[in-house]
């Protein structure tokens, strides 16, 4: 993002004036919310009401056209209907505005004649470098200066306050939704964006926005397609490195990409896990729920996100630590033990206490509240925890108990600043905020809790990663004009360093029986034909070949049922390939996805792929590291590592196939679709990995 | 339970009389609370102080001991130390007192000496017909009537409100919380018990309580461990007939009982799977936080249980129709389309609607109100949903809608009085109390609603579900004085209908020759030996055989080795076995859970079960339709049914198998602690199930 751009994106946040096109004195409507909002909210910038047919509006000045405005506005709001907007744009542009945040409906989102229009709008805005947010956009709210570039109605159940963090929605209504529930939790916020049809500004450009806003901690983003994946993976590895946690709600995971069903590997995949995958890579945690995404964002505000998370946990009731570890152990949160020496100290406080871990005061305390600050400092000071929860319920609203717990619980956090601090407490809202003045953060459920702390040590790993071991550089395959045969494609591959089972193609019966004096029996024998991609189904394969005779039967029976099958395949002969065991065979894939381009794939063979959808992926290219993390990932990693006293494989050797795989993918291209490598065999350790089919497929050149 | 065991826990729940044994008059104290509640919710009843100290507590008149109390009160409270609590007790049975509630700590939870305490307690008010409700417990509260049996001090927060759900608790602090949570969340309470150390009256007992109580329409259970399994499932199976759900949050999730680790097949199950297959059976709901568990309450109340659920969604936001439609697709939860002729009606009215389903009315609804209700309407004639969510965010709070909106959605309800309606809206607690006294049930967050609308699905299916076929009946098993060999484990099986792999037991190598002849080649060779149960792990075991010399070589090898690796084993000699091939490998499995007694397993063979953990668990016995059932419902089952080309197994005969194995387990007594046949081969379609070893693990008579 230029400087301009960063100008531009300042306007809209901060503008010193903004124009309402279409402004009405009914502060109900559409072209009348964001004046009364803005009034009402004190926004200390000029509010220029545009509207022919009036001399004030809500008791403002009106002015009848952009021309007659008495000063060039920063930002201009389109409240007219989609058809007379693009002059307007057009008239704001050329006098100099920075941005239009145009609400009008009746653009791309109602079909091909709206889409016209939308590009004449956009192309009047930029002509003068002006650019758009939205159409179709709910706007964009600032709570920290009171600029309400929006007609969002939720803000009619109370208006949100200033804080730190940012809301950005691709959705309107459900934007207007987090805005509420937000603002109804306490929740300060520095910005809520909507971004509509996002003709020109985009989701990622918002998100960037927000970022480079030092009034910006945490950025909660609701997205329902990624129209633009290049810049939204920019801006949210620039969050990564800025440190401002990223709590995203992708929805739509029920929905498979059409254009991703096509390859084997794609099948098998949906673009959800795709996007699953990238957002774990970026550092960015996904809420399946607006509570959990808020309750994250809420939690991250304290800035606090420990590198090498682990919970202390400090508890009234036997019952709720169990519940807390219950939580914690599905969401992998350790809660470690206390030093056995420690233990034996509280217990000599307290006889019956749990001194473990959960820490368990039980109801004692209330009769001696010294035992709550020595149990609270000690598993503090002596258990190290990054973070430590408190269950107190009830006792913590009864009036006759918070006021010394809320004393003790803040000499305690001011010993420890460092440490994320966040109480399970019920209490009224008076009390609530009374322990959130004290730095910590308050849940009602402990399960909630759990989540959200769970989340602060996956920001923590995330914005601690060092930079990995680098991908391996291939050299540019040259693609053939259309998807090749199997040893075309194996050499493709080998030329990024991907290696196959040994192999010799034959066009000749007497050529196979020759080629298995070089590779000894048993051979494998398939049938060699570039329009022939899934040969096993059509029963193209014939395994554990053992002598001469077979290979003279196997050779014509293959050419046979191929004809038979297919018969307008090319055929070239009979693939004859030594038949390789004693390893574990896995799938490696690549597949393009229509949003995020090649990602590669890893999963143990046959079944486990499709039917226990046993598999894992990453963006293309990446190092052997991330490629062994991803072969160690898989549920049926064991298998791998030497379970059921199977000697281990080669990991090294499937790790370098897997990353150089990924390399292979980086470097092909658009034309690239898929690769798919199944099975390879991963052989016993130090003896290698060797794929034992390759399919590749690539889209024809498109002749000019 | 007899008659007199109900009117006992009648007078529980109902009493004319209490006395607070260990009276204060400070009502902040053990024994004050009690007082104090009842008296401010003006419990209707006789409330008898009894304080030897004292002429009066908290203004009324006090005695001086059980004796002096002017009548035989119906519940007695204990709010005295431990060593006094017994004889009051004897004093308090003697007289005819129902039912002690026994609050005092210093029992059982407190070591061996407490422990004797508390058997002296029971004693004493058994012998006269007494039941004890704890020790160590916080006791009872019926909001219904204002009976404060409890010195629970989280209603210093709030006292709740009278209502249809029944809290019962093991814990009572987290009770506490519970009570607290609900009472904050405006879930009106027919009771809340905490049943502490559970002397006497078990947790099973209460939830009968509950389920006989006219008042109450729902049980929340919360549980930490299940002391008594026979009579919680009584309890939970009478609930299932009186159709009141059981919503239950059984923590411990994370701890593996140490019992059940032993043998093999329970090393893979962990308590906590068999507590979730059991409580499935019962048609319990199990609740993850406490926040779901009275979720699915709130709901529950309604009494709407739909035996074939599915979702019809209106919303005004396309984004929340696709978050509700993720949660409802995670949680197996059906969102059917609307007919195809009704969708092109609702297009008609409003061009970019989306009427599908869910059907998106748009914000177009807040400028033209006739168009909600004619989608509203239309969804709920045409769509024939039994379960409607309707999603409308703030605009159900906007003043300026929320009126007309409250309008439209009676009018629609009141036309429907079976559907289950639910909103998912933000708006004043007036508001919302208003469209709940509609009959709706609202929830802010729109998954939080799509999973309460689930569950009651799964109440409904649970409720309608008709008796299954009988559990097979098997001759009651002679088991051996200890741990039998292979080829007697198999014979015991058989009498029960499981069949093995054809196989003879030899003792001598020339016999083992011999039998090949009735077999067949290829053979496999197992050394036989009761001492020897993992016959593999020591090499015991030798496969594909397939000529007499490889028999002769193969059994004095195993003979050998069995020696050498278990000098002190008694070696019987060798079994030849055909060997199976062209099945798929099952593991079917017993194993008695110290809670539950006999649990059948069902998975599929090798890394499936191990490293997959892909395996079911059933109480024993259960018939066939319940086998296969468990059997479909492992993620690997299409390798059963046929997947990747496979024939398909004999589902049939390897169900039929399971239960068999299930009524065995059943009926083979304490003494059975596992069987373990791993592996089972099932073969093609009607050529049958075979298990090809098993292993019965027993525990050794005991001579008296």
């Amino acid at each position: 993002m230029g400087i301009n751009a960063r100008h531009t994106l300042d306007a809209l946040l901060h503008p010193r004036s903004v124009a309402v096109i279409g402004a009405s004195d009914d502060p109900l409507r559409i072209g009348g919310r964001p004046i009364a909002y803005m009034r009402s909210q004190s926004f200390a910038g000029r509010i220029l009401p545009v509207n022919p047919g009036r001399a004030t509006v809500q008791g403002l000045t009106a002015y009848a056209s952009v021309d007659a405005l008495p000063e060039t506005p920063d930002v201009a709001i389109i409240a007219i209907p989609a058809k007379s907007s693009v002059q307007v744009v057009a008239d704001l542009a050329e006098r100099g505005t920075a941005v239009a945040i145009v609400f009008s409906a009746g653009f791309a989102e109602s079909g091909p004649e709206g889409e016209a229009t939308q590009r004449a709008l956009v192309a009047a805005a930029r002509r003068h470098g002006m650019r758009v947010l939205g159409p179709n956009s709910l706007g964009l709210v600032n709570p920290r200066n009171g600029f309400y570039g929006s007609f969002v109605s939720s803000v009619e159940l109370g208006m949100p306050s200033a804080g730190r963090v940012a809301i950005v929605s691709q959705s309107g209504a459900y934007g207007g939704h987090i805005l509420a529930t937000a603002t109804a939790a306490g929740i300060g916020l520095s910005a809520c964006a909507m971004t509509g049809n996002e003709s020109d500004i985009t989701l990622g450009e918002v998100v960037q926005m927000m970022v480079n806003d030092d009034d910006t901690d945490v950025i909660a983003l609701y997205s329902e397609g990624i129209r633009e994946a290049a810049g939204l993976i920019a801006a949210l590895e620039a969050a990564r490195r800025a440190r401002k946690p990223v709590v995203m709600m992708k929805v739509g995971r029920s929905v498979v990409g059409s254009a991703a069903a096509q390859s084997h590997t794609a099948s098998i995949a949906g673009n959800d896990v795709v996007i699953e995958a990238v957002l774990a890579e970026l550092g960015v945690v996904r809420a399946r729920s607006t509570e959990q995404m808020l309750d994250i964002a809420r939690l991250a505000t304290r800035r606090i996100y420990p590198v090498n998370n682990a919970l202390g946990v400090i508890t009234v009731s036997g019952g709720a630590g169990v519940i807390i570890c219950d939580a914690a152990e599905d969401l992998g949160l350790p809660v470690p033990e206390m030093p056995v020496e420690t233990q034996a100290e509280l217990n000599a406080l307290l006889p019956y206490a749990s001194p473990r871990n959960p820490v368990d005061v039980t109801a004692q305390f209330l009769n001696d509240f010294s035992l709550l600050s020595r149990f609270t400092e000690t598993m503090v000071d002596k258990g190290g925890y990054p973070s430590v929860l408190g269950f107190f319920t009830y006792t913590a609203g009864m009036p006759s108990v918070a006021p010394r717990l809320r004393d003790e619980l803040k000499r305690v956090r001011e010993r420890h600043p460092d440490r994320l601090f966040v109480l399970s407490v019920l209490a009224s809202p008076e009390q609530i905020r009374g322990y959130e003045e004290d730095g910590f953060c308050v849940f009602e459920d402990p399960s909630r809790a759990v989540l959200a702390i769970e989340a602060m040590g996956r920001y923590g790993r995330a914005f601690a990663a060092e930079a990995g071991e680098a991908a391996p550089v291939v050299p540019v395959p040259f693609l053939p004009a259309s998807t090749p045969s199997e040893a075309q494609a194996k050499r493709l591959l080998a030329s990024a360093g991907i290696a196959s089972a040994p192999e010799i193609a034959c066009t000749t019966v007497d050529a196979a029986v020759a080629a298995t004096r070089d590779i000894g029996f048993p051979v494998v024998l398939k049938i060699l034909s570039p329009d022939i991609l899934h040969k096993s189904e059509i029963g193209g394969v014939l395994l554990n070949v053992s002598d001469e005779d077979s290979v003279r039967l196997g050779f014509a029976t293959l050419v046979e049922r191929a004809g038979k099958v297919v018969p307008t395949a090319r055929i070239e002969g009979v693939l004859v390939a030594r038949q390789l065991s004693g390893g574990v065979e896995c799938i490696l894939g690549i597949h393009r996805d229509p949003v995020f381009g090649p990602m590669a794939m890893f999963g143990l063979g046959g079944i486990f792929v499709e039917v226990m959808k046993d598999v894992v992926f990453h963006r293309c290219p990446f190092g052997p590291d991330v490629a062994e993390r991803m072969i160690r990932s898989i549920k049926g990693a064991p298998l791998l590592l030497g379970a059921r006293g199977r000697p281990p494989v080669d990991i090294d050797a499937l790790a370098r196939m897997l990353s150089q795989l990924s390399a292979f993918g980086a470097a092909a291209g658009a034309r690239l679709q898929s690769i798919d490598l199944n099975p390879v065999f991963a052989m016993p350790a130090g003896q290698g990995a060797y794929a034992a089919d390759a399919v590749i497929e690539i889209l024809p050149e498109v002749t000019p």
